[in-house]
C-alpha cells in the first residue's frame, strides 16, 4: 500500500524537447506508476501537452528560464535561479518532491544538486551511475563521469553507494561488488585500487566484495556493481556503447543485404524484435547522482519517450527506498573500522619500536 | 620483388598448443606469405607437425624449456634461457630473423624483448597495440597493457609510435591520431592528457593529430590511431570485446530461438557468414610491442590457426617496413622542438622578469 508520491520533472531539459519528457512521464504512468508529476518549465508550452495526456495527478510549475547544454555550471549557479532545472531541484530540497528527473546539461545539474541538496554525510564526492545489460540482468557501473580521478577513499565510498543503489533499484539483498582493474599478472593496477580492495575486504565484511574484475566482466555480469573512477568508467561505458552499435550495424547489414536476407528476416521477426529492444539503449536510460542528499536522475538529453519513462521509473524506485540512510551509516562504519585498523597498526609499530 | 625473409615462431607459447601455431603459419603460407619459418620448441613434438604441412621453407630449432603462463617475468629472465621464447627472441636479436611471433605469457615476452632487443632510441617505455574493427576498416589502440600509467611525454611517444605502426601496417600515408579522453564539458580529462595534446599540436606539425576522442569513437573509426595509457586502453579493449560478445550472443538467440527463426537463418546464410567472420576476434589477433628495438608480435594465447595466421601476417608486414627508424627520428624531432619551445618560454619569462 504505497501512497502516491511526487516526482519533480524538469520538462525543458534535453535536446528532444518537452514533448518527449511529457510523453515519457505519461508512458510510465500508463504502465502503472502511481505518482504525482510536477512539471517545471514554460507553462504556455507545457499546458496543452500535459492536458492531452490525461494524467491522473499532474501539475505545471512555470519557470521562465532554461539551462542550455553549453552553459557552464558556475554560470547556472549564479544566473540560473529562474530555470526549470533550478526550480525542479528546489522542489526536492524543500521536501515537496521525493526525486527529480532532468535531461539537462550534466555538469550544471550536478552543480545545482550539490548546491541545493548538499552531500550525504561522510561522502566526499558524488558519482554517476550507468546501467549496462548482461545475460543475467543488469550491472551498474560507477563513476561514469562525475570525477576524472578518484583516490582510494573515494573508490571505497563509490563501492558502498553502488551496492546500496543496486539493492534499492533491483531488490537484491546482497549485490556483488567488483573493482575494475587490468588483468595481466605483472601489472595488477594502480596502488590505489589495491588499497581500496584492502579496505573493502577488511572494513566492510557485510559487503559481497569479489575483488578485481576486468573490462569484459561488465557485459558478462560477473558482479552486480562495477566500481571505478569517472575517467575509466566514462571511457568504458562509451566504448561498450560504440562496440554494441558496431555489431548492431553489422547485424542490420546481414538482415537487409539481399532479397533472400529480407525474406529470412520475416521468418525471425519476433526474435529480431526482441534483439532490437535489447540493443535499444532507452531501457537503460537514467544515470543517478549518488552521494548528493536527494534522488537526482539524469536522463539522456536525446532520450525518447521510452527512455524518459525508464528514468522516471528509476527515480520512483529509489524514492521510496531508504538507501541514503544506509549509505551514510555504512560509510561511517567502514571509515570507523578503517581508523581503528590504522590505530592498531600504529600501536603495533610503536610496540615493536619500543622493544 | 621481395626476397623471402625469416620469421621466428615460438611454437610452444599459447594455451592452444603447438599444433595451432604450426597450422597458423601454414595457413599464412598457403595464402601467399613467402617467408622462411623458424619454429622454436620441442623438436620431437614439432617434427611430425611441420612435416605434415609441406612448408616450402621451414626449420625447427630445439628448445628444451617452455615459459608457463604463470611464470613471473623476473623468473624467466633469470632461469628461462633454455625456453622456446628466449631462443626465438634471440634469433631476432642476432639478426637471423626479422620478427618474432609468440603466444606466450605477455609479461615474460615483454621482459625478454626488452632484455634482448633493447629500446628504440628516445623511447622510455614500450606500448602494446590492439586492432579494433570499424565500419571504415580498423583502428589501432595503444597502449593496451604494457604500463598502467603514462605521463605526458610517454603519451606523445605512444602517438608517434602508433602513427608509424599504422602507416607500416595499413599502407596509409597520413593516419589520423586522437587522444582518448572523456567528453563532459566540465571534466575534460586529466591535465597530463591536455599537456600531451599541446605537445602534439605544437611540436609535431606533420602528424594528422585530431585532438581528443571518446570511447565510442574507437568502434566508429573516427581516427586511425587512438592513444591512451595501458590501464585505460586495457579496460576499453576488454569492455569492447565483452559488449561485442554480448550482442553476438543475442544475435545467436534471435537466429536459433524458434523453428521459424532457423528457417529464416537459412535464407540469410551468406550475410550471417560474413557477420560471423566480422565478430570473430581472430582476424584482429596480434598485439605488437612498440618501442622495443625489433618486431615482436604477441599472439593471443588461445588463438586458433586463423588467429595465429593473422599475427604471422602482421609480423611479416612490419618486418619489411623501416618504421622503427621513422619512430626514432620523429621522436627526436618532437623532443628537440619541445625543448626549443620550453627554452623560448623561459627566455620570454626571463625578459619579462628583467623589465
Amino acid at each position: 500500500m504505497n501512497e502516491p508520491f511526487t516526482l519533480a520533472i524538469d520538462a525543458m531539459g534535453g535536446d528532444a524537447g518537452p514533448q518527449a519528457v511529457i510523453d515519457g512521464a505519461a508512458h510510465a504512468a500508463a504502465k502503472g506508476l502511481d505518482a504525482r508529476f510536477l512539471f517545471f518549465g514554460d507553462a504556455e508550452k507545457l499546458k496543452p501537452m500535459v492536458a492531452a495526456k490525461n494524467f491522473r495527478n499532474a501539475d505545471i510549475r512555470h519557470a521562465s528560464g532554461v539551462v542550455a547544454m553549453t552553459d557552464k555550471p558556475m554560470h547556472v549557479l549564479r544566473r540560473g535561479r529562474e530555470t526549470s532545472m533550478w526550480f525542479a531541484m528546489n522542489a526536492v530540497a524543500e521536501g515537496e518532491a521525493m526525486a527529480v528527473v532532468s535531461g539537462g546539461n550534466t555538469g550544471a545539474l550536478m552543480a545545482v544538486a550539490r548546491k541545493q541538496l548538499g552531500m550525504i554525510e561522510g561522502i566526499d564526492r558524488p558519482a554517476i551511475t550507468a546501467l549496462w545489460p548482461t545475460p543475467r540482468g543488469r550491472t551498474v557501473v560507477l563513476d561514469v563521469g562525475a570525477n576524472v580521478e578518484a583516490d582510494e577513499k573515494q573508490l571505497v565510498q563509490f563501492a558502498i553507494m553502488g551496492e546500496a543503489f543496486f539493492r534499492a533499484l533491483m531488490d537484491v539483498k546482497r549485490p556483488t561488488v567488483g573493482l575494475l582493474n587490468v588483468g595481466a599478472e605483472d601489472l595488477k593496477g594502480h596502488e590505489l585500487i589495491r588499497a581500496a580492495a584492502r579496505v573493502l575486504r577488511e572494513a566492510d565484511p557485510d559487503m559481497a566484495f569479489k575483488g578485481f574484475v576486468e573490462g569484459n566482466d561488465i557485459s558478462k555480469g560477473t558482479v552486480d556493481v562495477v566500481v571505478t573512477d569517472g575517467f575509466t568508467g566514462n571511457v568504458a561505458l562509451k566504448t561498450a556503447e560504440g562496440a554494441a552499435r558496431l555489431v548492431g550495424g553489422w547485424v542490420r547489414e546481414a538482415l537487409t543485404g539481399t532479397l533472400n536476407a529480407k525474406i529470412g528476416a520475416l521468418f525471425m521477426a519476433p526474435g529480431l524484435k526482441k534483439l532490437k529492444d535489447r540493443i535499444d539503449p532507452s531501457s537503460n536510460n537514467g544515470g543517478v547522482f549518488l552521494g548528493v542528499n536527494g534522488i537526482v536522475v539524469k536522463s539522456h538529453g536525446g532520450a525518447d519517450a521510452r527512455g524518459v519513462a525508464s528514468a522516471v521509473n528509476m527515480a520512483a524506485s529509489l524514492a521510496r527506498h531508504p538507501f541514503r540512510d544506509e549509505v551514510a551509516s555504512t560509510v561511517k562504519t567502514v571509515m570507523d573500522r578503517r581508523r581503528a585498523f590504522a590505530t592498531q597498526e600504529a600501536n603495533k609499530e610503536a610496540t615493536v619500536a619500543a622493544l
